[in-house]
């Protein structure tokens, strides 16, 4: 409902989009503290090979913003905003007429995940994604190893509530989850994942 | 990834929200223009409601907003930032396992729908849903007469596709949709009709 809410304050076609967080490109050698930004770049471009070849349906929910102040004198111009929590995770879509919903994580750990990376609402979210018979996973990046790790929600659902360890050791993620090998096109391909884990 | 991408940018928890364009609450008696915020809110609230009694899992995705400029000298305080088109629908989710995505419009006209609603990206997405089994669908409300209605998106897009009128009729919406009696919760009850169109 965008036209109606915000009258004149979509972008004009032709001016010159601006940066956002999400559309930012990195070059390689970015400092390790970016590395998360990175990864979810790398997760979109997979996301629009899938579109552009048909083969699934995926989007990133945009980034919640809070907004106070709005200049409508300036063609809505925000100039007080706030970044809020996603209530959700960052990723949903449809694959072959199933539900999917998933997270993307990156790390600077060498060893484990921990779970203070995934926010309580988020596990409530894949919780009723999977009571109603979607699929729902973790993609983890330990960018310091370069290895990327596709992990069931299910799988991490149970280890975040036996609340027994405050982090996934990586031979616990080695053994439950599925490493994927970083290609051109797409970046991290899991749809043969998801083919192999829940459409057989 | 939003711990990553905003340090210390995320509302501490305690401090009262701020409002946002997606969250206020209007009264009854609102002038024309706001009914699509209004309409909205009614949308949020059955959703709400859905997820509380574990019926549907649907979320509005948040308004994509350009970020120009942040001040991370005071929290992250984004100083200057762009609405910008959303380049999908406003709801997606899960029901009884299928993916599900919809539109809900707004208008003030008494006799038709003007396709001038719809922007091309819509079209786009939700024919990309229904090539993947999904399940797409417009709730279209028209504010002065009260009504609000159901219409399929596979109606929607063959409407648009055709270019003979640029607006659908109230009759062909009739004819062609399903009418949602307004309720108190839900305020919209539209899992009826996805039970009958789409999973019989």
């Amino acid at each position: 409902m965008s036209e109606i809410h915000y009258p004149g304050g979509v972008r004009p076609k032709g001016e010159i989009a601006r940066k956002t967080p999400t559309k930012k490109k990195k070059n390689l050698t970015i400092a390790a503290g970016n590395r998360g930004m990175d990864f979810e770049t790398e997760i979109n471009q997979t996301n629009d090979y899938y579109r552009e070849k048909d083969l699934a349906v995926f989007h990133k929910r945009p980034t919640p913003i809070s907004i106070v102040k709005v200049d409508y004198s300036r063609g809505a111009k925000i100039t007080e905003a706030y970044f809020e929590t996603q209530s959700t995770t960052d990723y949903n879509g449809i694959y072959q007429g199933h539900y999917v919903d998933f997270e993307a994580k990156s790390i600077r750990g060498k060893t484990s995940f921990p779970l203070s990376n995934i926010p309580p609402q988020q596990i409530a979210h894949l919780k009723a994604v999977l009571r109603h018979d979607g699929i729902g996973f973790f993609l983890i990046r330990f960018a310091t190893l370069n290895r990327v790790f596709f992990l069931p929600a299910s799988f991490v659902i149970d280890f975040y509530e036996k609340r027994e360890r405050a982090s996934i050791p990586l031979e616990e993620i080695e053994a439950h989850g599925k490493e994927i090998t970083a290609g051109y096109r797409p970046r991290y391909d899991f749809l043969p994942i998801l083919d192999e884990l829940f459409l057989k």
